[in-house]
């Protein structure tokens, strides 16, 4: 199942929806008639899925339900605001490690240990949103894109074969990245953290739609320019790892977001640099995910 | 004005309060008779003091209102859930940049921008609470004490001066940091973030009672042995600099809260080290402000 939060392109507020294809069907519509209350937002629908799930299902397979278009509607984050931060993996594929070892100021080792940061999303911006260029402060806003796993089931000191149980699906992330002061401030949290700097989307895909853990090509695109290509398996630390890893002494949530790393191609590892200039067109793709569109501000 | 977080002893809910001395007005009772709605938390408070304030001012002035002695209540963290992670500054006094130098492992120079990085708080534990010794993962639990800036008013782009008008107060923070998983992880998240890593409090004190930037005693002991001594007029970076600094492309939102720094004299700089040992009672004091009290699990 693909789940999305949208609005409808004349109102304000947010609504939750099941993604089938370009067609949307509204939470409130799948579930109405059932006696339970509907959830408030995206992360209390990842709270009570397991209640959900199985009237979702009834719904579907009983009922004729009215569809939206999806170009009639702005997909927006299924997360604007999660609870804490985003937790984010730092050179988590081999050749993106590589590829940076050589760069000044970058760090220069390929890691031993799982490297974790945190970014703000304040809000998570989502599909077709503008990044800002923040250009009193930057010339290198640079684009990563990166498999997103959202928690579903709290959890502290989870083992490696308990992993999956803890998940609620996959989204992608583009972690967007202010080079410069990534650099200058030493730990990486102000770089990763400007406003705008967290797209994520633009649905979240259930665990099921996948093998565990799922080996999906992953892709960036600059203006339709391939830039980044690999697979999810090639994570050098793998999902279970991480959660496990992570979980030990540190209690996960429902609608946790957590970056797991982006591979080779980014902006700042060409020589002369790529990162991003005002008005370019930035496409993160996931297979079985879709693709999370961005644009730097003009 | 020291505002707190409490429950009365027999009772689950939160409620706020004005501490004076060693007595708490509720805040409900302080506006009550005024048309306005209650406050749902610090963070609803803070947002719209400049409403509230006034009024406390009138009730304070002119009725006899019920008093609660301290001591039948807990005090809980200000904020315990803030809206992102609390951001925190590392290595931000010139003696304790110095005393980590040698430490294998540890950072080695004295910053010439400020290290930004984010602890979770989620909850910030408070008064009188017990710190987890995380003992299957550690045997270094440290202490960090840290005055801590609550934000009042949101903005982005603030300059040096207008950096006090976006402050609404000052509280205390034990930056409570695992050692042995701040260096294993390269950028210090996961070390500063393990469950109950957050203590603050026991009351945040209006930016009124202070100069600014505020010129305070700090310190810290542990099981009564004095550890921690320093002046918050020894910040590298000062307040009026985090602020304008950390808000270059990054909106602060009222309740967010910053951690300056700690001064010398953490338990990993000792040779040998006096981290912390379970039952351990740590106390970070800030003149004006008062005492946070915490303990580590036995």
């Amino acid at each position: 199942m693909k789940y999305v939060n949208f609005r409808m392109l004349d109102q304000e507020n947010l609504e939750l929806g099941l993604l089938v294809e370009d067609r949307i069907l509204k939470l409130k519509d799948l579930l109405e008639n059932f006696p339970l209350d509907l959830p408030e937002n995206m992360i209390g629908f990842i709270e009570k899925y397991e209640e959900y799930k199985p009237l979702i299902e009834k719904s579907l397979a009983n009922k004729k339900l009215p569809v939206i278009p999806v170009n009639l509607v702005k997909i927006e984050s299924p997360i604007p605001y999660p609870r804490r931060n985003v937790i984010c993996l730092g050179k988590n594929y081999l050749d993106h490690a590589e590829e940076i070892k050589s760069i000044p100021g970058a760090p220069s080792q390929v890691p031993t240990q799982p490297i974790y940061f945190t970014k703000i999303a304040y809000p998570a911006i989502g599909q077709g949103d503008t990044i800002l260029n923040h250009k009193e402060i930057t010339e290198s806003v640079d684009y990563e894109v990166e498999l997103a796993i959202v928690i579903g089931k709290k959890g502290k000191n989870i083992s490696k074969e308990m992993a999956a149980d803890h998940i609620f699906g996959y989204t992608i992330g583009n972690d967007v990245s202010v080079r410069n002061l990534q650099m200058r401030h030493t730990q990486w949290f102000k770089g990763k953290s400007l406003d705008t700097c967290c797209p994520l989307g633009p649905s979240i895909v259930t665990k099921d739609e996948f093998t565990f853990p799922p080996d999906l090509e992953i892709e960036s695109r600059v203006n339709g320019e391939l830039r980044q290509r690999s697979k999810t398996s090639k994570l050098i630390f793998d999902i279970p790892y991480i959660i496990s890893d992570l979980s030990q002494g540190l209690t996960l949530y429902p609608g946790d977001i957590i970056m797991t790393g982006t591979p080779a191609g980014v902006g700042f590892a060409f020589d002369p640099p790529k990162t991003l200039i005002p008005g370019d067109k930035v496409e993160c793709f996931i297979q079985g995910i879709g693709t999370l569109v961005n644009y730097l501000e003009k």
